[in-house]
């Protein structure tokens, strides 16, 4: 699961971020977001929404994403 | 970019979704591991690779992979 800040949500770590490039060197870096990836392993991904909306993001100030990975292998 | 744990690494954020989603009734996951997403708009994607090294992961514990999206309309 990919969890972002909504649009429009302050975003601490990625102005951080955007900051402390240029110092680094790189320049030309714009519209850093900073997010959460979920990654796990489950038998029924069903239920992955309502993980997220529970326990993973924060539905007020987070979008999630859900992508599968077919790993039935394991 | 997307930053992860290596293998091997403690993974307490992983352990404690791992823990938590039980008690939320939420059975039979396996394997979480959280890491960070890192989104943004750069020019010449071709120093993304040392920014990460540099400042986005700790190269000792985290494993990072990047990812280029064409949005050349931005």
């Amino acid at each position: 699961m990919l969890i972002r800040p909504k649009e429009g949500i302050l975003d601490p770590q990625g102005q951080a971020v955007e900051r402390a490039l240029p110092a680094l060197g790189f320049e030309g870096v714009e519209s850093v977001h900073v997010g959460r990836l979920v990654e796990l392993e489950v038998a029924d991904p069903s239920r992955l929404g309502e993980m997220c909306e529970q326990l993973l993001a924060n539905p007020l100030v987070e979008d999630y994403e859900v992508e599968l990975e077919d790993g039935a292998a394991r």
